[in-house]
């Protein structure tokens, strides 16, 4: 209805707008810096430099590596060196063109592999290797499984770094308000990080700055606290005493935000012959370009997270996360499992070929079942992945179409699958994954209730209103949910790693107990009955069960305050999931239940030109419960084609450095033309804590489109592809060097 | 430091600004209304008239007499008949002067001798007599008491309306949100009051409207529910689906505000000869003009506030409020007790004089005590009264100046005393007084408080500020009160019969010991310490006593989110005092405790110009314990200043029923020349169940000036004034009076 209020459409008295200058450079020493041009231009009300920002460093995940304004060096093309703010966005932009930067321009690290060279220089002074994080760990015997392995094998695989893509770019408007606090409207996925973290790397007491969240039009892991936005819009606040509105447009929010973590994985497997999987080694170099951000999590996750969609005691890993030159990669929708279940997936439909097994067989075999620890401490309380596999490969008449022969034309189709899991919530943050939720009634019966945690266009403001309407008997009208403010709600986490159904749901589930409980004692008073005889009433309200006395929701509320020792109406409840913090040794049950997902796609290449195109998908969703069944719906059609985008068309090209690709005219992703009608199903497992039943949706319909399609291309044509994207170009190549070597064998 | 931000001040995206065609005619019919040009006028974005309106009548009280905009007829001069929203404050304003409107002219019942006649018509169908509202009762036998009264005596007094005067003008801002919510910021003194009355009069949901508080310049009675501002702020939003700004300027905040009531009192004491006040019998005719408002409840604390300073059992009232074709009287500080206590005061003073006894024996020997249950039921458990008139006579050496001779000069000084008490807080809106306060820590040890209440200048959020802050031994910048808001803070009634400092400074102090009990055991925890080892540290937090084991309220906070079951640190309490809902006989304990107080002043009486000057005012305020005496003496200093205007100087002058002096040039308000330095104390009776022994302040303080200066012009020059304002021309007047009395008494 165009209704919705972004951070972008803010208007505040006196607004200033700012705009970032940018280093041209990879890597360079700034040597000056010329405001006095930019600053004279009329309009213009402040030029600021990294001598005007503060000392401390900030990140988005624990390494705090990176200034708000560079300081003496930047360390990738697009990095903040001045900001300006104006009276006019034009102004800002034009006072950008009169600042002289001169740099001396340094030697660039833009691969892992110049990075991890024993000569090369630092990206960070003091990080030796150019390392930022590690992860390794070893669990059972692996190499001793992999002696007593049928099949042992090999390969490496490499994922490129994905966009997000959110139709809102980054914005930020940022005040200094009255009281000499600092107010945030951004476009976020959770205003108590943004807050913790705005709070530190500006230098202000945490309860000097409010963040109210705006209408955000996407996230999809790339509005955690990973934008640089938010600083600089706060910065220039500050700076100015003036409101501050500061939008990315689309080059500047490609330069700037965090896009996905590439990966290069180097995947060993080994199986007995019937495809129970023994043993897992997998080397994994990451790259999070030039600031750590929280791709160091991002890598956790491609470490460990599939390992426990199996019963495999085994397991082996060494991760780097590297630094380059490059601009950083970071959270994104998936959050690493993407990446390892491209090489896992493909892995097991080649090692399937090898064993002449059925990869669903592989699946189905491995499978960890319901009440299984598994092997880094994961407890397993449902899982429909059976089934999903089940349902994914029967919806496309899977053994009968993959035992039919190829043909020889020019195109060609085959059958791809692939399976995921995910998780719902991740106790890692600290020793807590709760969310609260607040609840008041009006004296009208209306429904007013608080959660801090987003919406990004997720639903996740929808599934609350759901279960408060569901467990008041109201329709949806009759609750309203306030948008998440620093202020007003109560203290919660945020909007990711899939957690706002679970923990946010069953807190809602919570305190709309607790209320209705309170309103049965109440309605016991007033109407003067047996509490056993009490209901709650359709439409709201309380009952004598089988008679018509009742009270209505407004009945009830104006008799909670209008009474001795009455009140307003409100209850507030938390919960928190019955996990744990993982040990040192990252083992630990750190997820209070998991979503599994099995996808089936078909594909048809053209062996002349290469193309890939997606003729159908079928993906088969174990969520617990469908909450929302059109919105969770979306959310998988949305998973299904964003990684399809992944796997086929997009790719974040740089040279020297640069991103030279930064519009979305040549950023190419998924449009309507390239995606196949999508089917879905759910799996509805009613998971034992979920809120109903439910467990999580949305990311796990992410996981498995790069491998599925990368399996059918094999299906098709006999080449397999373990570098996304999946371009012509690539299956062309593969389909020469596979004619070459067939030639050579035939020879 | 012009940082507070008044509705005024708001600018809101496409917000248009409105302006209001009021009735120039005190009592007519609207034949038509030619909005055409007016509509042409570019950038007119609606004009509105009765016919756009709800039909749901309004009040500010329970009277529901009042349409948003008039329909069919005009009842005073100044009533809202025709809205306009345009682009621009001076494109609306011109709007207006091209709308027609043709009245035919009715007969005016200005006064209420004139709306009492059984022949005239009444201002509202079927209000037979114009009578609005009654007040009858008697308690004791207040016939047999006078036949036994050693002193009977009679007298009419007459109370002026006064204006409140407060700097900024009503003011809203209403806007219809994203969400179909008409959202309101405005100036006021309840935020749950007027969400409820603007939802009501605008025909929608209390969950659909939101009421905002924004820093409100003063109230003194005037904002709370009579303004018709925010009904036409909200009508003129919904229509154009546009935010829309209306500020009253001054002229017309004196039409459309509800001044005072003014009252006819006729007062009958009976007296002992000892001073004794055996039975008190009164008559008021109060004037509520054209619509009831508040009016009723003011004339019932007129009726029987008073009654309750003393021990006297016996006592009459019939008290009528009465229509008449005049602007709106209502709320304002003191609530009717002014009225009243003029008449009252100036009763003893002259009762005094005839029994040849020095007045303030008469309210010593008369006087409530601590312990005492009133004539009305009213349960005294703390009095200052005798040391606040103690105290008031001494500082002015009141005997010895008392009994000194007069002299005969031109200038003439005398001295006057009144007595007075209020309530602190009323239970009279229903079964319910209370207030709640909401806590929240921080990560950083940041406390963000909410209230409902409104602060209007009255110093009721640093009253909150300093209770919690003390509670938690922080500084007062530790403490965020966040203003009021019907969507996130819990349900209050608002800021008026001066209940804010019992009821909300209780039940901060409730809520703070709440956190306190819980932030104890979650340091005994943590701290691994003996519950009776722990106290509060000095700066927030938790110590071991006697160690310097401490756990800061920043660590404790973070303590209390990051653990199994965890959530962010946060309370609600809620504090409804003892009291009860007066019954149908209004009898009964409607206010938890009371304020007493004493003033003396001096004057100086010009025998030739009439001209009375206060030389000097000495006021002892029973406020139980001053929280803030800078505060407190800022209120008793401001509401004795408001209490001179009004005796001396304030009156709205009708010319026709029109407001002839509807500015500050010619509505004359004391200003710092006509004010002498004001000597104050508190007396400091800790009362058992205040915030800290604290009572109310500020109301008090209002009560007295007017009969004290009346009181003081008799000691001085031996008239009693009984009508206000004790202008020159009534001062000579009734000097004349006497000297043709004494000349015919003489020849």
């Amino acid at each position: 209805m165009g209704r919705a209020k972004y951070a972008g459409d803010l208007k505040v008295p006196g607004m200033l707008h700012g705009a970032i200058l940018r280093s041209p450079y990879a890597h360079a020493r700034i040597v000056s810096i010329d405001t006095s041009a930019a600053l004279a231009l009329p309009g213009v009300r402040a030029v600021l430099t990294g001598d005007d920002a503060p000392n401390t460093l900030w990140g988005g995940g624990p390494v705090k590596d990176r200034y708000i304004l560079a300081k003496k060096v930047v360390r990738f093309a697009g990095e903040e060196v001045v900001a300006v703010a104006a009276i006019s966005e034009d102004i800002a932009r034009d006072a950008l063109d009169l600042i002289r930067v001169e740099y001396e321009e340094l030697p660039a690290l833009l691969t892992t592999d110049e990075a991890m060279d024993p000569e090369a220089p630092t990206v960070h002074p003091g990080r030796k290797d150019n390392v930022a994080h590690e992860i390794r760990f070893h669990r059972g015997d692996v190499d001793a499984a992999f002696a007593k392995a049928d099949l042992v094998y090999e390969a490496t695989y490499t994922t490129s770094s994905q966009y997000p893509g959110y139709l809102e770019p980054m914005v930020s408007v940022a005040s200094l308000e009255a009281d000499d606090r600092l107010h945030v409207w951004t476009s976020t996925q959770t205003v108590s990080l943004a807050r913790a973290r705005i709070a530190k790397a500006l230098e202000l007491p945490i309860s000097s700055v409010r963040v109210s969240q705006q209408t955000t039009g996407g996230g999809f892991g790339g509005k955690i606290v990973e934008d640089d936005n938010q600083l600089v819009a706060g910065l220039l606040a500050l700076r100015t005493r003036r409101p501050v509105r500061l939008l990315n447009n689309r080059l500047e929010d490609f330069l700037s935000c965090c896009t996905s973590v590439p990966e290069r994985i180097t995947l060993k497997l080994g199986m007995t012959r019937e495809g129970i999987i023994v043993a897992k080694d997998v080397r994994i170099v990451a790259d999070c370009g030039a600031y750590a951000g929280l791709a160091g999590e991002v890598m956790h996750v491609s470490s460990m997270r599939s390992d426990n969609m199996f019963r495999n005691a085994n397991v082996r890993c060494d991760a780097e996360l590297v630094y380059t030159n490059t601009p950083p990669h970071g959270a994104f929708r998936g959050f690493g499992g993407s990446q390892m279940l491209f090489a896992l997936n493909s892995h097991i439909d080649s090692m399937a070929r090898e064993l002449g097994l059925d990869p669903a067989a592989i699946y189905e075999r491995n499978a960890i079942g319901a009440g299984d620890t598994t092997v880094h401490g994961w407890k397993i309380r449902s899982t429909g992945f059976k089934q999903c596999v089940a349902n994914a490969t029967a919806a496309v008449d899977w053994a009968a179409k993959r035992a039919a022969p190829r043909g020889t034309g020019v195109r060609r189709r085959g059958l791809g699958l692939a399976a995921a899991m995910h998780v719902c919530g991740n106790r890692t943050m600290g020793n807590w994954d709760g969310s609260t939720v607040a609840i008041k009634l009006n004296e009208d019966g209306g429904i007013v209730a608080q959660c801090g945690e987003c919406d990004m266009g997720q639903g996740a403001m929808t599934m609350l209103t759901q279960i408060i309407a569901n467990e008041f008997k109201v329709p949806l009208s009759q609750v309203r949910l306030m948008p998440p403010d620093t202020d007003s709600a109560p203290y919660a986490l945020g909007s990711f790693a899939s957690r706002v159904t679970m923990s946010a749901g069953n807190a809602a589930i919570k305190a709309c107990r607790s209320a209705r409980a309170k309103l049965l004692v109440l309605a016991e008073d007033l109407l003067q009955a047996d509490p056993g005889s009490l209901e709650l009433a359709d439409g709201g309200g309380v009952q004598v069960r089988g008679t018509d006395r009742r009270l209505g929701l407004d009945e009830l509320a104006r008799a909670h305050i209008w009474r001795h020792g009455g009140e307003g109406f409100q209850v507030t409840e938390t919960w928190d999931p019955p996990t744990e913090e993982p040990d040192s040794d990252l083992y630990g049950n750190c997820a209070p239940t998991h979503s599994f997902a099995a996808q089936t796609v078909e594909v048809e290449v053209d062996t002349e030109t290469g193309q890939v195109t997606v003729l159908g998908s079928y993906l088969s969703d174990d969520l617990g419960k469908a909450l929302n069944p059109t919105a969770v719906h979306g959310q998988a059609n949305g998973g299904c084609v964003q990684a399809m985008g992944w796997a086929l068309y997009e790719q974040l090209k740089l040279e020297d450095g640069r991103i030279a690709n930064g519009n979305f005219a040549d950023y190419t992703m998924a449009t309507a033309e390239s995606v196949p009608l999508l089917h879905a199903d759910f799996v509805e497992t009613n998971d034992p804590i979920g809120p109903y039943g439910a467990k999580a949706s949305s990311e796990t319909a992410i996981l498995m489109a790069a491998p599925a399609i990368a399996n059918a291309v094999y299906d098709a044509v006999g080449v397999r592809i373990r570098d996304l994207p999946i371009t012509p170009e690539r299956v062309l190549a593969a389909l020469q060097a596979k004619k070459e070597q067939q030639g050579a064998a035939n020879a």
